[in-house]
């Protein structure tokens, strides 16, 4: 059954989103010793896979429900794409966003026609600021990741994957809010050929690997790591179906992935995001778990601010900053 | 003649390149009010378009002088070509490189196979070390851009790239030693429709904008350009092509190169060096010349110095810094 939701899923936001290119290195299979393929959805509209679920979500509203809009509250890539997916179809999309976000966040919201609505730096004031809006405009809420239809959206970049590359042992994609990874595993299971897949996190922030252990959604006390997609924990919709079909969780430091971030600029000429790198660097810290694997990596996302890299600066400048 | 012998280079120089890609920017098309299509030599073998014609040079050499080896001059992108195009035919290549050359630089010669021999930092140390490699070891000397192998090799970027676009009315190409320049121009000759080859040059750097005014080959007196592919002047072979077959060049201030480098960057996701940039900042510097014009821009590398970059600085830092 899921399985033909995935597909008819695809189907149905394939005229709103890029099939996007699936790269290799030889210079990065080299040091691997895997065979790694890299799904690009740095190249993905938006500038990253979040326009594959809330372009899902967005059609899987009732008519009479989609007319009234959407909201949600993020200031990272969800806002842009759900913004991009709601003016797709023609319809409003209100992002509450705390008042501290970058500017270039916001323009890049405002560029996709998403309406800004600010709030106070906390969750507590996004969630209040979000149901207000609900109860004035009966916009529906989509969450960034913890949401069915959001989460079978992610999936297809995962299902893209593995049409180009069926016979894939691995894959491994970075893990936040646990849409992506819910989504690929699902598409594993459904696509694959007994591909494995696997997360990877920042050691700063490790709330699904903690949460695989305990069999509980934890939290993270501190999220001190460059990879700013990846602060985010696990939901009641997407651990059940991470519980039930990821393989594990790899954490990996923050000098890990900035390194295997310079690797992927360096060597692919491609921009990708802090968070995307953390999927290479999993693989690179357990190298002899993939050595002569076939390996697939999601690149989740090439939207940085290029004032602010760190490749000139030291692990803990970038950890203050809060990039 | 020259037609074929482009074809039969290409033939020749296939099981040694990529075939890159080409891509196109919705955003970059609407805010230059051009179709423009990126050849993406960035993404080429090296990192950059001179691997085709090292390639070219070194397969059209006699087997009995091909033996003995090759040896340039370069502390840039040809360095690492030639060293890879004699390696990928088993032959040695001497690379002639100041020794203030960067590290990195050094490092990616090395790295593909070349032999290294230091000299002090000026053009006659360079020739005179070039000239004693020739004497004492029978390597032909191969220059990096004003060589009839060398320019119908980098002739084969265009020549591929009309192959998929052959309605181009413009190819925009950064203009340095020339090589690049003449090749390409050839190629929309032969096979473009009306094609007209356009360069690319920074202001501080407008040796070919004054050679094709004057009719004779202008020498640089400042080379202040954070363009560092882009110093060198043109030579009695590429001169005579360029000014037979080139349309003219366009000039743009060093602003201009940085901020078509960042908006390549941003909108596009892909690593370019600035010599690259300086294509597409012709183009948004005559956007009336372009509007409504299909535009072929060669993105010719994208190695950079991820330490240096230009992003965070003032533009007089980066000239300063002599990146």
């Amino acid at each position: 059954m899921q399985k033909e939701t995935l597909l008819q899923c695809h189907q149905n936001i394939l005229p709103y989103i890029h099939k996007t290119p699936v790269l290799t290195s030889k210079a990065i299979n080299r040091m691997s010793q895997a065979d790694i393929h890299f799904k690009c959805e740095n190249f993905q509209k938006g500038g990253a896979y979040k326009i594959r679920g809330a372009t899902n979500a967005v059609l899987q509203l009732p008519d009479g429900q989609k007319v009234r809009g959407v909201v949600t509250h993020s200031s990272g890539n969800f806002a842009q794409a759900l913004s991009l997916a709601a003016k797709n179809v023609g319809i409003e999309a209100f992002i509450v966003m705390p008042s501290t976000a970058p500017q270039v966040k916001k323009d890049a919201v405002a560029e996709y026609g998403g309406k800004i609505i600010e709030c106070e730096p906390t969750l507590a004031a996004r969630e209040a600021a979000a149901k207000k809006i609900e109860q004035e405009t009966g916009a529906t809420f989509i969450h960034p990741s913890n949401d069915e239809n959001v989460i079978i959206g992610q999936g297809t970049a995962g299902m893209e994957l593995l049409e180009e590359q069926p016979d894939l042992d691995f894959i491994v994609v970075p893990v936040g809010g646990g849409g992506l990874i819910a989504g690929t595993s699902l598409a594993a299971y459904y696509f694959g050929k007994g591909c494995k897949v696997i997360g990877g996190e920042p050691l700063e922030v490790d709330d699904a690997y903690r949460s695989l252990k305990s069999g509980k959604i934890e939290s993270n006390e501190t999220t001190n790591t460059i990879a700013d997609g990846l602060k985010t924990q696990l939901g009641d919709k997407s651990f059940p179906i991470i519980k039930q079909y990821v393989d594990s969780i790899i954490r990996v430091t923050e000098d890990e992935i900035v390194y295997a971030m310079r690797l992927i600029w360096e060597r692919m000429k491609i921009i990708i995001e802090p968070s995307s790198a953390v999927a290479l660097a999993a693989v690179l810290s357990e190298k002899d778990r993939f050595k002569g694997k076939k390996v697939g990596i999601i690149i989740s996302g090439g939207n940085v601010d290029l004032k602010t890299l760190p490749f000139y600066r030291s692990k803990q400048a970038i950890i203050n900053s809060n990039l």
